[in-house]
């Protein structure tokens, strides 16, 4: 068992701060712990409720008869610390603090930040906050969070943002990829991240890690456990604070020194993380890292239904660096032989707006096998049905990575998008998203 | 009338292959005809039948024993040129051509646009196509296209690529900014940009022109209409083929030469136009032109309720050359009065996790008057009821544009932003995407 496995895969929680009353986030926080079926117990303390949501409510987390492995706290600042003494002594040996009122409001704030410390180490426990966004591992059920999210997936979601957390949980939720787990680290008081590459490298629920990092005090480890987990599997991380301005928006929002962008920059390139610009860069990677292994090469080969979208993604592809891949004779002639007579046949091969989906099945059929192709990018610009059994099936095939872009295809679209998101294969809603997510896949290759 | 009213606002329009059967274009057109409501009268044109969704259908155009002033085609490629010459001989002035089989697919394709165009000419008529995507004039509920859109509004969308054509209206329609007409140019045998832009630059219900362009035979003619236009109202557009990779793929789309991505580039600047790097890009940047007058400076106020993403929009914002403002000793000491305690006063100004949208409200409040802030970028991070309220009130009240991210909100963020697209005022997914279409707004001003 690692050491955070109090947290994410405790056998008991209990909610301290557990609320009757709909939008409070004590109600929110035990709701989407129940929804989420965790397989624990769950115990609702609240000094003024007997029961909450059919569940027995205790008045102190010292009147729980059982042990308790979690404890989730949103209570006011003020009465946390002595709450955790408690807990701690109890024998509670993982903390999420959820409660904001520490650190990031200065003053008194920053001795109650102190004094929780002090009791989650001496009690040898751990803490995920406070003045975050709590945590989930969908493997258990676990949701102290919110939105509920339950789909179980490859993904480890770590940031120090809240938004940007459920940003991205929203998102895997919705588009069926999944998560293995979700930390919210706020004040990062205990567990940053450096303790939560450490962990998840060795999570066997855990394929691709998201890190948001505004910065860092442990400039060496955190080297040291991006290179460690890099190693083993891929960590896309997106650096907020890289500009003067954002790094002073950095150091009022957590306290933390942005450092260098250059600095930063150089590590993620040292240690194999794949550093991304935006937010939706960073969802769209993310997608990609967990549906696919990287291309062995940069060579690409579009297939479309629109022309316009297909030189799109040509100028991405160059762009970033990559390239179309050189159809052979062979291919180009059987291509000719077997496509419809209205196809263009060339890279990237124009099947027009005439296209149905068996003529994808087809080129695919007919190129897969081709040294001279790396990747895919298969663009549906039109009302196409089908487009999602043709890609499911070359996916059972196939090692190459196959990314899909679907737009300009009304009811039909929104039909196919469902598909993919049911099976969890991803789908992009333009050619240019769908081939920045490849370059990131690319760069996430072992050299 | 503009010379191109008999195919944007006519009075009555053939459908020249209407069809009973589902899923065929000439049934597709002409249900989307009828059901965008359009005020003239319908003619549905097919041999072998005699009424078609509840219409009279006519076995050749010449049997309407009305005028006719638009004639809409969806008959294969052969029998073109002779029905429009027919068509041409009952006074028809105005064509769109969708099939496709003409100069795209080479041979005799070629002959055929040759006389299909020789046609036209000869009866003084216009043409757009073929092998097009049609044309919608929500304003009179011609949609001649596909999806449906109905929605009125100020953005005309100029496309060669049907697809990307789609891709607006799909966008245009669901976050409900409307457009006022949709041109997917195709085969641009007659009509091409400079026609349209033209056109649009007189046009009364075009307040922004949207223009997707691969490469133009009409070099001079091109600057002058862009320089026209752009003086008149924003025009925003997207260069396929700005890469040697792309650019090769241009010309076996179409056949233009896609010329030097830098000439364009000048040509753009050099004539007001605002060019845009991605497909998405390009939507965001026409869904702020129709809704915002450009901010008067770089001076940018962010609001959040989420610090990474305050961070984010911070880095956006001075990557793209702009800056965040610079609060006055008198606005930061009435933030500081006036706002909870736990509010982090500064900008970007945090109102944290625990805001509600009154507080943006009265930050808005505070701010607007301050004469160091040209514009806003409004972030919803949270599940942050009654936004659309405060958005909607301060429009009413200020210039200056309000441009918001919504996101990490769950079920109350999708009920919010159903209101904003209701209203038609742009909501965004992630704090970039709001500040790179603020940054295309700024570019869109008059120096």
């Amino acid at each position: 068992m690692g050491e955070l496995d109090s947290i994410f895969n405790p056998g008991s929680v209990a909610v301290v701060g557990a609320s009757r009353t709909p939008g409070k986030l004590g109600y929110e926080i035990l709701k989407n712990i129940i929804d989420a079926g965790f397989r624990g117990k769950i115990y609702p303390v609240n000094p003024k409720a007997d029961e909450i949501m059919g569940l027995k409510c205790y008045h102190s987390i010292f009147e729980i008869p059982e042990p308790v492995d979690l404890a989730v706290i949103v209570i006011p600042a003020r009465f946390v610390p002595d709450t955790v003494k408690e807990a701690v002594r109890k024998g509670v040996k993982g903390f999420v603090v959820i409660s904001g009122g520490f650190r990031e409001v200065g003053g008194e704030g920053v001795e109650l930040e102190r004094r929780l410390v002090r009791a989650v180490r001496e009690g040898g426990a751990r803490l995920i906050g406070p003045n975050c966004q709590g945590i989930n591992n969908p493997h258990v059920g676990l949701c102290a969070t919110w939105p509920l999210s339950t789909r179980r997936g490859p993904v480890a979601v770590v940031s120090q943002s809240g938004t940007v957390a459920a940003f991205m949980a929203t998102g895997l939720e919705g588009e069926g990829i999944g998560m293995s787990k979700f930390a919210a680290l706020g004040n990062k008081a205990d567990v940053d991240e450096v303790d939560m590459l450490n962990y998840l490298a060795d999570d066997p629920d855990t394929e691709v890690v998201a890190l948001y990092l505004e910065g860092t005090s442990r400039g060496r480890e955190l080297m040291e456990a991006l290179r460690r987990c890099a190693s083993r599997k891929p960590v896309v991380v997106i650096k907020a604070g890289r500009t003067e301005t954002g790094a002073e928006a950095v150091a009022s929002h957590t306290g933390t020194l942005a450092g260098s962008a250059e600095v930063y920059e150089a590590v993620f390139r040292q240690t194999g993380a794949v550093s991304v610009d935006t937010l939706e860069e960073f969802f769209d990677a993310a997608k990609a890292l967990a549906a696919f292994k990287p291309p062995k090469g940069p060579r690409v080969m579009v297939i479309t239904s629109s022309g316009g979208s297909g030189i799109l993604a040509a100028d991405a592809i160059e762009s970033r660096g990559m390239e179309l891949a050189k159809l052979s004779e062979d291919v180009l002639s059987r291509l000719r032989e077997e496509l419809p007579h209205f196809c263009v046949i060339r890279n990237p091969l124009d099947l027009t707006g005439s296209a149905y989906a068996e003529l994808y099945d087809k080129a695919l059929e007919i190129t897969k096998d081709h040294d001279g192709i790396d990747s895919y990018i298969l663009i549906f610009g039109d009302p196409i049905a089908g487009a999602f059994e043709v890609i499911e099936k070359h996916l059972r095939e196939t090692e190459k990575p196959i990314l899909v872009a679907y737009l300009g295809g009304g009811d039909v679209e929104v039909e196919e998008r469902r598909k993919f998101y049911e099976a969890g294969i991803p789908v992009y809603p333009t050619p240019e998203r769908a081939v920045v997510a490849l370059y990131n896949l690319w760069r996430s290759r072992k050299e």
